[in-house]
C-alpha cells in the first residue's frame, strides 16, 4: 500500500523540483481522514435508540478541551446526543477562562446543528455528600442554578424542567468506606426531581447503584465523565467510550427527554450492559442471530450464532459447566446445544447480582 | 488475547456480584495505557539528535487544548523539545480565555519538568505580510512583545535574547500567487535577526525555503503548528508528527539555543527529510546498515540493506532506469548492485531541486 | 491492555516457580485465536448472498498448502462455498505429491462439514490457448477428466453435469498483445457448454470479459485463484478476498448450483463491484441507508450517507463536477444534494465502461 | 490514506474504460506486501546474536505447508537460520506425500540460498518415551537415520555429525502425569549424544528442563515446532515467534553448530527469556538505556529507562514491595529508583525459580 502512496507524493514532488519557482507542496498523507462511524445497536420495537453521553466537561470547568471539540468526538464516534456538563462550583481555570456557565453550550451550538448531533444543555451540580454531584439536563440557563444551597440549585434546575441524574453515587472521594443511599437522596428520589443515577461513571461501575434504579424505578445511566479528548483516555481500538442508549421515539431532544423520564436507557460499558431485563432480552434477540441450524447429533443441535451488534456476548451454560462461548463484534462461533439448554450473558447485568439469562431454542 | 481480559474482569464481577453491598468495580481495560515511545534516529557525531516542535498553539489563542496538553503529547511521542507558541495579535477565545501572553508557558511548566521534556518560552507574532508571522523562541516576557510596530515587536524580541524564524513563508493566505522573499525579510535575515525559516509548515512544504535557507545559511525549521490534539489531526499511527531535528552538545535548552543559532538541524516531515547534504549523509550512513554482503555475481552484489531508524528511504539507481528500492523503519531490502553504482534518495532533499546521493560501495 | 495480560501470565509463574517440580507452563497469549468473521453483504429479495469462491489450489498440484487449509480460510474469512480446483494438467509437485485428482476434495470435506462450509469438488482444465484454462465445478470422478483432447475433457466434465467456466481470459501468460475470444469458445458459449467466465482473476480483473458475459448472457465469475495461504498473499486488514457473490435460494449446493446456471452472481474485488445493472441497483440501496434528512437549504437537503455493509461506495455527481464522497465500511458521510441529483457509483461497473447511476431523491 | 489509494487507482480504470479494447487492469492494492523485519535483538561482546528456529514441519511430515515456506517465513519475519525437521517415523500424509526423508531440505535449498537463510538439515526422531522426540541438526543423509532401534537411530545421526536436542520433555502426551529425565537421557547427555534440550516448544515451557541444562552444561533451546502457518498459528501483531537466540561468530553453518555445541544459546518465547545467567545480563544491559539521570531528590533519582530491543521487561523492586515497571519495545519508562536499589527481571529466567536480577546505579 505504502509505495502507492509514495508514487502519487512523487507525482508532486517531481513536478515540484522540476521548477525552481515551485513554493507550497501539500504532503495530504501526513492528515489523518476524519468519519463518522456506525455503532451498531439494534433498535427496538417502536424506538430508535440513541448513543448519548450526558457527562463531559471543558475547559470552562476543569476539562481540558475546548467546548466544540465535543460535538466532533461525539460525531466521529458515532453517538446521537451529548450534554456538556461543565462543574457550576468547580471551575480550577478561573483564573483564565471565564463567562457564562451557558457559554459552553453556546459555543459548541453551531457545530452540532451543522453536524446533526442533538446538544442539549445541562451543567453539574457539584456539591459535598450529601447530595454530592448531579447532573441536570434540558435547563434553561445555567447561571441561575449557581446558588449556595444545594436543595435550592436543584430546585432551580426542576423548576427549568431539567431531567436530574445523581453522578458516580460510589465515588471514592465521596464515599470512601461505603456506598449508601441518604435520606437527602430518598427524598429527592420520592418528590420525582432525581429521576436517574448513573450506573457508570468513567471506568467504574456501581451494581447497588442498578439495584437502587431498579428498585425506584430511575433511568439507568452510564456516562464517560470525560475530562481529556476521548480518544486519548480511553482504549478507542477496543472499545466505544461508556454510554447510555435511550430507547427514543425520534432523534428530537424532547423524545430524547421523554424516554429519559420514563426509565427507557441502559448503560453501556466495555463489553458491559447493565438495565431492566426487557430491553436487555430484546437487544440480545436483535443482535444474536442463531443461523445454519443443523441436524441434532446425540440430542445436540450445532449452531452457528452470529453477532451482528458492536456489543460482545459472553454465554456460559447453565447445565453444563465450563460450557462457554464469547460471541465478539462481527464474528460467529459454532456451539452445539441442547433443547431447552439455558445459558447466562455473564457480562450482561439485570441486576446487581443477576444476569441475563436466554435460550436458543 | 481478548478472553483473558474478559477473564481477568470476570473475577472482579464474581467477587463483587457475589456480596450484595458491593459498590465500586473498576473497568481498567477501558483506559487507554499512556507510554513514551522512542524516536529512532541516530546521534551524529559529537552531537546528539533532539526531536522538537518549535510551533504550536492551545485555547490562549486558536488552538483547542489547554497548554499542559502539549507537554503531554510530547512526551508521548517520544519528543525531546518543545514551544508553545500561541499567537500574540490574534485571540479568538478572549471573550472567554484571558491571562498573560506567558501564562500558556507558565501553566505547562511543572509537567514538563515533571516528564523532563524541554519546554521553550515562546509566541508567534502574527502581522500581514510583511513581515507575516514570526515565531520567538527563548524570549523573557511575552507581555512586553505585544506593541502595535512589527519591526517594533520583532526588536523587543530580539533585546530579549529570542530566536527568531519565519514561519510558513508561502502560506497562501498570505501570498496567494506567488513566493517572495520581502525586503523586510532579507534585511532582517541581513542584520541576522531572522535565523531561521519554516521549510515545512502543518502539511505544507516549502522548496524555495529551502532554497533560501541554504543560500542565507538559516536554520532549516520544520514545525507542526498544530491546534488540535496531534493524534487526532495527524495520521500518527503511520508517521510521526513534522519536527525539526536539533544536533546538540546535550539536552539543555542554552544547548538547543546553540544549536538553532549554529543553523546545525533537519525538517523530516512524512517520509520526507530536508536539510544540508553533509548532515543528511551522516544522517543516511548510521540509519542504514549493509548486511550480509554476499559474492559478485556477473558483475553485481547482493546486499540487503537493513534500516534501523524511523526514517523511510526511497532508493533510486542513477544508471539503472527504473531500479528502485523503498526501505521502511524496521525493515531490510535485497537488492543487487554494480561497483561505484550510485544511488538517489528521492524523498530527502538538500536542495529545492536536489537529491541526496548516496553509494554502497 | 498488555499489563493485564502480563498478569494473568505472571500469576502461572509464580505458582510455577514456587514448585520445583513444575514442568509444563501454557503461555496462551503467543496464540491466535481463530474466529469466523461476518462479511456484511445484504441479502436479495427472496435470494440470501452467498460469498463463494471458486477456484484455488493445493499442493496437489501448485499451491503450497494441504487441502484443508482452504476450509478453515474459508470459515475464518465468512465464505460460504469453496471449490477446490487443481489443475489436471499441471502437477509440478508430481515427483513428490501423488494419488487420485479427487484427493484434494476427499482430505478437506470433513473439515468442511464440520464447519458448515460448502465444499463443492472441480478442477481446473489447464490447456494452451484455446481453450486456455477452464474449471469445471460439481462434477462426480475429476480422474476421468484427465484426456488428451481439450474438448474432450470439456465434454466429459459437462456430462457429469458441470458447471463450466473460462478463467481468466486475458491472462497475459497466454494473450499477451490483446485479448479476444477464440472460435473455440464462442462455439462452447454457444453450446451453453461454458456458461460463465472471470472477470476477475487473483488480482486482474477484465472489463472486456465483462462485456462478453453481459451480451452472452453468462455467470459473472470472480475468483481468488489463490495458491499460497490468503491471508499471506492478500492485503486481508484492509481488503475481504476477491469472490463471487452468488444469489441463492439457499445454502445448499445444488441451489448454488442452480444460481450460477442462471448467472445471478456479482464478481467482488477490492473496492470493486462488477455485475448487472439490477443486482447492483438493489445491492446499492440495501447497503447505504440515507438517514437524518435535513432540510432544504438553497435547494440542497443535507443528507447522511450510512454504509451499512462492507462494500466501499465511490460517488461523483453527475451535475457539479468534482463533488464526490466515498463511503467506507461502517462509515457515513454528510452530503448536500439537490432534487434529481444523479449520481455514478465509479467503483461499481454494469459494463466495460459504465457504472451503476445512483439517486438518493 | 485510502482516498489516495482509490484516487490512484481510478486513473487507472478511468484511462481502462474509456477505450473498449481494455482487458487486463491490475489492482495491485490487493497484495499483501511481503518485506523482512528487524528483530532488534543486541550482538553481545565478540558474537553476533542469530535468530534461529529449529524445529518445524511440513507436509513432508503432519505440516500443512510445502517446504520453501518455511524459509520465505523466516525471511519474513527477521530470524537467521532454520531447520526443517519433519518426523522420520510419522507421516500420515504418506498415502500421497512421498519421496526421500532429505526432499523437504533439497526443495527448500534454492529459496534459502537466494534470500541469505541458513537452512540446516535436520530431522525429528519420533519414538515412544523413553527417548521421545529428538531433533537431529546438521546431519548429512536422513534416510540412513531411518532405523528400527531409538538407538540405532540417534548413534547414526550423531555418527553423521548431528547435534542433538531432546524435544518438549514434559509433553503431556508422553508425560502426563510427571516430568522425569529417563536414565536413557542421562546416559546420552554423560555420553555427549544429546547436546540440548528444549526448555520451550510451540506454546509451552518447562522450568525443569531449564534446571537440567544448567546442571548439565547443555544448550537452551526454544523452538516452534510449527505445522501451520506461523502467521496463522502464532498472534504475530504482538509476539515474534519463540525462538533460540544463538551468540555466533558469525552467520556460517558451522559457526552455528560450534556456537549449540559450546552452549551459547537462550530461548526467547512471548515476553519471556531463559537462559544463563550471563547471557541475560549482557542482554540486559544492552537493551535498556538508562537515561535522562534527573537529580536525586530525597534519595530518590528519576531515571528514563528506554527500551531499545524487542523484548519486553517487567522489573520489581526487592526493596519496595509492589514498585513494578513494565517496558515494551520502542517505550521507555520512568521511574525513581534508590542507590543501590535492586530490581527482578520476572519475566527474564535464570534457573527454574529464579529471576535475573539488576541494579541501575
Amino acid at each position: 500500500m505504502k509505495k502507492w502512496i509514495g508514487f502519487i507524493t512523487l507525482l508532486y514532488l517531481i513536478t515540484a523540483t522540476g521548477i525552481a519557482q515551485v513554493a507550497n507542496v501539500q504532503v495530504p498523507e501526513l492528515e489523518k481522514k476524519h468519519v463518522r462511524n456506525t455503532i451498531r445497536i439494534p433498535d427496538l420495537d417502536g424506538f430508535r435508540t440513541l448513543k448519548c453521553d450526558f457527562h463531559m466537561h471543558t475547559v470552562f470547568s476543569d476539562g481540558i478541551v475546548w467546548p466544540e471539540v465535543r460535538v466532533y468526538e461525539a460525531w466521529e464516534e458515532g453517538l446521537d446526543a451529548i450534554a456538556i456538563t461543565d462543574h457550576i462550583e468547580h471551575t480550577p481555570h478561573k483564573p483564565f477562562v471565564g463567562g457564562s456557565f451557558n457559554s459552553p453550550y453556546e459555543i459548541a451550538c453551531p457545530k452540532a446543528k451543522e453536524l446533526g448531533i442533538v446538544l442539549i444543555r445541562g451543567a453539574e451540580i457539584t456539591r459535598d455528600m450529601p447530595p454530592g454531584h448531579l447532573n441536570v439536563l434540558f435547563v434553561q440557563n445555567i447561571d441561575k442554578i449557581n446558588v449556595p444551597d444545594p436543595i435550592g440549585a436543584i430546585m432551580e434546575a426542576k423548576n427549568q424542567g431539567a431531567f436530574i441524574f445523581w453522578n458516580h453515587p460510589c465515588w471514592k472521594a465521596q464515599q470512601p468506606d461505603s456506598c449508601i443511599m441518604f435520606s437527602m437522596h430518598k427524598n429527592l428520589i420520592e418528590k420525582k426531581v432525581i429521576s436517574g443515577i448513573e450506573v457508570f461513571n468513567e471506568k467504574e461501575w456501581y451494581p447497588i447503584a442498578l439495584k437502587w434504579c431498579l428498585e425506584n424505578n430511575l433511568a439507568i445511566i452510564g456516562n464517560s465523565d470525560i475530562h481529556d479528548f476521548t480518544s486519548h483516555y480511553y482504549s478507542m481500538e477496543q472499545w466505544h467510550r461508556p454510554m447510555t442508549l435511550v430507547f427514543s421515539r425520534d432523534t428530537a431532544s424532547v423524545s430524547i427527554r421523554e424516554a429519559l423520564f420514563a426509565g427507557r436507557t441502559v448503560a453501556w460499558f466495555a463489553k458491559y450492559v447493565a438495565g431492566k431485563e426487557d430491553y436487555l432480552q430484546e437487544l440480545f434477540r436483535k443482535s444474536v442471530i442463531v443461523d445454519r441450524p443443523g441436524k441434532a447429533v446425540k440430542g445436540e443441535t450445532a449452531l452457528t450464532l452470529k453477532n451482528t451488534s458492536d456489543f460482545t456476548f459472553e454465554l456460559s451454560s447453565l447445565s453444563v459447566p465450563g460450557k462457554m462461548a464469547i460471541i465478539h463484534p462481527n464474528e460467529s462461533v459454532l456451539i452445539k446445544v441442547k433443547p431447552n439448554e439455558d445459558f447466562i450473558v455473564s457480562n450482561w447485568f439485570i441486576g446487581a447480582d443477576e444476569n441475563l439469562k436466554v435460550r436458543f431454542f
